[in-house]
């Protein structure tokens, strides 16, 4: 029998995901899990998306749009407005999830062999998506302790080659919970202006900024708004994780058109979350203050929990709901699944995501993890005085 | 700025929905239009389909499992049963419909420059999905004449070079309507086992065969089970195209170990549509007979409709719900076009798929198209009567 495909074979498994057969296998036996190894909030979805999907009352579920429903577009474009960023209905294409969305965006500029360069750590699925679409993400080192904020620009420039077609990041940073200033957007945007990249950006984030930091997307960078690709989604912003409704998002409408022919190839996103979707950029104003004001507590919590650690490393992070902390241990992959099999407070344990896998850079994050801030204040309290006494406890430290 | 990638340049438009605009252009001018060209069924979605997911009172819309809901895919697995055919839950994943089973089925068995034997003409997007994924499809020629079956041995083997890494077609054929007989399955199944090819079976019209025939899927060939990966799809057996959940199946378990790895770089399907489809496969076990009844009824009204115009020429399809007819038109596509700008009866048209877009070969299906009976037998009767008025005043005939 034939081999599988050099490029399956390549792909890592999800570093996120990869350790849940240990998670299933400790609920079996009756332990608590504080999952903060992924980003799936517990802030309640707005009632708006389920009441739409309650009154649907079709006979037959039909296909949808291969572009996305018109009154989705149409409640994303009102969005956007409210900051500024004018889309018209030909710059707007509905994806399932922004996974789609990224997916799409690389295969529509970059080839099998391209180069894509992504500052690293970097949400793990790029290199996934990468692979299998035959491109090299080259990792532009940013550092924990520069706060992962993005190098000087020789340092960008030393990594372009006639191969490089873009730059994918994601603003504000998973893993790292990284803000781009204002002056790093516009560097970005000035190397991509004058090597005439694509910026692939993942702003999925965009409403997680803390600190009253001001957010500016690559959209905010006029003079290059045709190289400028927005990945969206309903995901976090509105806690429907489940919906897998995301965006792209380009002033460019030949590269529009262009990538309407892959949302043909798949037909079109499902129907009954697109109506829901709609719904969720109808919430009350007041909603998105709401919820940043409780992502901040939480962002606050877990932060004062791993400084009064001894030995944990890690940065305030400024925006999403990430932080990555350096752990004394020798191998942050074996510590988790450590906390999952042998590791209990009173049958209380606590999963994180290794960091390795938010690196290709071989060696890097080794003993990092990601923490997501996404449970309830005092949860989060708990998760780290389970993390700090496991730490005491655990045998290969550093 | 860079170029667009040369994988989305070279990818076609959808056939079948690229000339979508005109429709909406002649709907707007207020003529009705009975769409032939997309295999929208109008049979009513089981009802336990809304009914469980309007039952769903969980406050937050959580990601579900990578790998599909269980409780979906244990009901796939009884599905499967009654047609004698066993597969345990990780031999299994649920999909963003067929077309994300495809493309993965195509990822993981193919690399850039890789070949795929695809007997033509084919559903286009296999195309598509191929082109996207660098992987080249190589024709194998059938023929209208020969109710498109499959051609003898030497014709596919003389096709096999060492790149070549997969068999991939439909089963009963879109858009054809050909049912592969059991001798047809065994000679591509021999050819699979002699060179170690996989076949990628795309079997999700599998109730919709007519006259009594008996369907032989690739799964019945428990000697090259490991190499068999079956596509499959809600969208047309249970009228619900608009949920987009499908299915890869295979006894390959280490296949599915690595075709795991994108799902989880998709994080997952829509939660609500699986819970949905669970309920799908629960219907009441005469539905398949009432839904082929319909569909047997309406493949003679085209049928009978097709054979009394002149100039018209089709073999009596045996499954799905398609037929492939030869026009006596120079271009159908220009005729499709036609039909919606400059021709109407009584304020009604028909629109078909024009046929060269299911082809790769050059030249071919130039004066076809494919017809799909999906709707009521009276419309279908109506859609005949207006495609041979068409006819007799279209201009640009043969």
């Amino acid at each position: 029998m034939k081999n599988f495909s050099k490029r399956i074979i390549t792909m890592g498994a999800s570093p996120i995901r990869k350790l849940t057969p240990y998670a299933e296998e400790a609920k079996s036996n009756g332990k608590k899990i504080y999952h903060l190894n992924i980003g799936q909030p517990d802030i309640v979805t707005p009632e708006g998306f389920m009441k739409a999907i309650k009154n649907f009352d079709e006979k037959i579920l039909a296909y949808s749009y291969s572009e996305g429903m018109p009154t989705l577009i149409a409640a994303m474009i009102d969005y956007y407005e409210k900051y500024n960023l004018f889309f018209e209905k030909d710059e707007i294409l509905i994806t399932n999830g922004g996974s789609e969305a990224l997916s799409f965006a690389l295969q529509a500029v970059a080839d099998p062999l391209d180069e894509v360069i992504v500052p690293e750590p970097f949400y793990s699925n790029y290199a996934g998506f990468s692979t299998i679409a035959g491109i090299k993400t080259i990792p532009l080192v940013t550092k924990a302790e520069d706060g992962f904020h993005i190098p000087p620009k020789e340092n960008i420039e030393k990594l372009i080659t006639s191969r490089t077609k873009a730059i994918l990041l994601s603003n504000p940073g998973n893993p790292t919970g990284v803000v781009y200033t204002k002056e790093e957007v516009r560097l970005l945007a000035d190397v991509a202006k004058e090597h005439g990249l694509f910026i692939i950006s993942d702003e999925v984030y965009r409403e997680f900024v803390y600190d009253d930091l001001e957010f500016t997307s690559f959209c905010d960078m006029k003079d290059i708004c045709e190289q400028v690709i927005l990945v969206d989604s309903v995901s976090k912003r509105f806690s429907a994780c489940g919906a897998r409704i995301g965006a792209i998002l380009s002033k460019n409408k030949a590269l529009i058109a262009q990538i309407l022919k892959l949302c043909q190839g798949r037909l079109c996103c499902p129907t009954l979350e697109q109506i829901g979707a709609t719904e969720l950029y109808h919430v009350e104003t007041d909603y998105f203050e709401k919820v940043l004001c409780e992502y901040q507590k939480r962002r606050n919590a877990v932060y004062e929990g791993l400084i009064k650690i001894p030995g944990v490393f890690c940065q305030k992070p400024k925006g999403a709901f990430y932080v990555i902390a350096k752990l004394p241990v020798q191998d942050a992959e074996e510590f988790v699944i450590w906390l999952l099999k042998d590791f209990d407070l009173n049958n209380e344990t606590v999963m994180f995501a290794p960091g390795q896998g938010f690196y290709t850079t071989k060696g890097m994050g080794k003993d990092e993890v990601r923490i997501a801030h996404i449970l309830k204040e005092e949860d989060l309290k708990r998760a780290m005085e389970i993390l700090k006494i496991a730490l005491e406890k655990y045998p290969n430290k550093k």
